[in-house]
């Protein structure tokens, strides 16, 4: 299977792309590094991504960025960075991503418990979030060439545990093999429109 | 109460008004009529308006549009009708309406059932719906003053239902009573952060 993770270099995508690589060709898309550059925010680069690779049986991307700030101090302009990268990065690989996909492959897209359990200083995180679960359940009604389309929302992980704890006080961190077999259920699994939630 | 109910003259609008005008001060915002004119787009609109207005009880927003066409047809300025209308427009409402509520008061925003249970064409109806869900959770954990956040999702609801019944096969639309009900739960209950789903 080729199988194209974008944001393969990131503390869950490096470990998602050293599970997929044991058995798959994988090709690693990254801002700055890996075997090919994106930027998602960008339509035309998330294109002429696509041009290089070809086509793939799976598209992952755990990739996307969001502004952290108290509620009081996120701007207009602040919540359109959530927008343009996390919220229609991914909407956009899904729009762009379904022609490089061959019949029956597989879009998973990346979220994360803010979007149903938010904690202080995420108003603008936890919006495109939830964006992107219905999202993702709308527009799965409607691939073709049985394609499917699905969202990994994971709690906190444990290899970023230290980086978050402060934010996500009493929550519990997920293991890294949780964390990887919620993509495995995405790609190598049926479903299509599922939000795959990893909460404990 | 003095309650400002953008969105005062819609289908669902103008049943909400025509409830809470029995025992409160209304006053009802509208793009092109109304007590005084908004077009939720432009977050400098929603300002001379909270100034025109001044400080209120209770803030209900029933307004806002995103794009319904099949995913295939949606471009990705398309998504940005829905994200500057309904998404960031009662994003805005809240930053900039939190100055102008009185302590003790509440916001309402408005979603829908797409955001839980989408058809086709609502890629991005769906996603602004479930962005403002994830948005209300985590930015009523922040509000001050006592202030609460809401939002009401209603399924279809009955005066709109043959407008739209042909994209919401074998749902069930719901009464205007129990629509109306949602807002005065918001409006006059005590909850914080909640989703007000009213699908059956």
């Amino acid at each position: 299977m080729k199988i194209l993770i974008i944001g393969g270099k990131g503390t869950i995508g490096k470990k998602v792309t050293d599970h997929f690589i044991k058995e798959n060709e994988v090709i690693v898309a990254a801002r700055n590094s890996g075997d090919v550059t994106v930027n998602i925010e960008d339509s035309k680069a998330i294109e002429k991504m696509f041009r290089e690779v070809g086509k793939v049986d799976a598209i992952i991307c755990i990739a996307g960025e969001a502004k952290w700030a108290s509620f009081n101090e996120l701007s207009e302009e602040d919540y359109y960075i959530g927008i343009r990268s996390k919220l229609m990065g991914q909407v956009n690989l899904v729009r762009i991503g379904q022609g490089f996909l061959k019949p029956g492959g597989s879009i998973t897209l990346s979220t994360g418990v803010l979007a149903d359990d938010p904690v202080v200083r995420t108003a603008s995180a936890a919006m495109v979030n939830g964006g992107i679960h219905s999202f993702a359940q709308a527009a799965a009604l409607e691939l073709e060439h049985g394609h499917r389309l699905n969202v990994v929302s994971l709690e906190l992980v444990v290899d970023a545990y230290e980086k978050y704890k402060d934010y996500f006080q009493g929550h519990n961190p997920i293991s890294m093999e949780k964390a990887i077999n919620a993509y495995v259920r995405s790609v190598m699994g049926k479903r299509n429109g599922e939000i795959i939630r990893v909460y404990t």
